[in-house]
């Protein structure tokens, strides 16, 4: 049974995710690492839209997230 | 009694709720967990509006709340 | 004698007040519960304005408040 | 001799305050509670300008506050 | 040897100090208290601007302060 | 096995980073030293855009992160 | 060896400094204190840009800071 929202998330890590951040951009992504922050470690991270990006690895500081959502 | 709003929000578990988020967004989905910073996880959510758009499941991290209401 | 602000409003418990918010919005309804965050747990809530709605009952995350009366 | 802002303030206790607070908005009214937080609970407060408007009580959050002046 | 930026300002008691806020006000007065998170208690304080206005004494919540500079 | 986030990065010691910032503005560098608040000690930094401008050292506020990719 | 990014700072007490700020201002001065959350004790400090202006000294509210860079 979940006991937190962020155990819940953790049990996603090797997953893809999709990620809303607060400055409405949008991020899918690997999950390799997250804290009680949701400080995330992405892998292969895609940032969505116009200005369409690649990262091989990346930290988004968790005070950016709007949610977060496995695949 | 109620003791804590919190703690009043916790017995909606696994009941729809619905979110108001501090960016104008309205989700509302089954609250799967929360926490004390209103981190929640939540099944089946719907972003409403022009956007619409599902996810199966989903953390909200806590600072975006404006507010939640159980149906 | 009224110590903290807090514990005045927690007097109020069982009455109807009238909230305003950071955006703007304004709520009135029942406040049921609160804790030292202004997390507040209000019963027969009314959004007031143009989008007029009303929730039975709904948790508002105390960041967002401005202030609160009670009537 | 004053030790810290806040214990100074404290000593406006039954007085008339006027706050402006971060949204801009004016208040007046007598400062019956304040703590930490600046959290104040304010008797007979006028919300001044051109949406003036009346509360016999009110808790005021302390982080809206901009500066407050004891008469 | 000043240790802390907070024991340098300490040192300002008693003497004049211009401060610039985050919303681009202008405060100037005599510094008589301040604390950890820079809530200052100013007398004879003076709103620079086109809406210059005096107060007597009036407590400033840290959070608002961008710089503050003694005389 | 990475542990937390911040571990992950700190791996990246020595390399050259890129980040994006919550304002928008993005630098490159070498990240020299990093703490849990996310504070970097970056060398040879580089702020992209229109504004070019190198610093042959800097301290980034770890706040305004949005996120930190090493290269 | 640097440890922390603002043990690294620190080293550069005494020395010129280059600040950018949050709200986009330029400040040009001698470091002579800092803290753990940021706060600076600036000499000499010139307010780059337009409204340039000069402070023999000045307290900057850490929370403020985007980067420091030392000469």
């Amino acid at each position: 049974m979940v006991e937190r929202p962020i155990d819940a998330l953790d049990r996603a890590k090797g997953k893809k995710v999709f990620l809303k951040l607060k400055n409405g951009e949008e991020i899918s992504g690997t999950l390799k690492a997250l804290d009680l922050h949701l400080n995330l470690w992405i892998e292969n991270a895609e940032i969505q839209g116009e200005n369409k990006k690649k990262f091989s690895i990346m930290l988004i500081r968790g005070d950016n997230i709007l949610y977060a959502s496995p695949e």
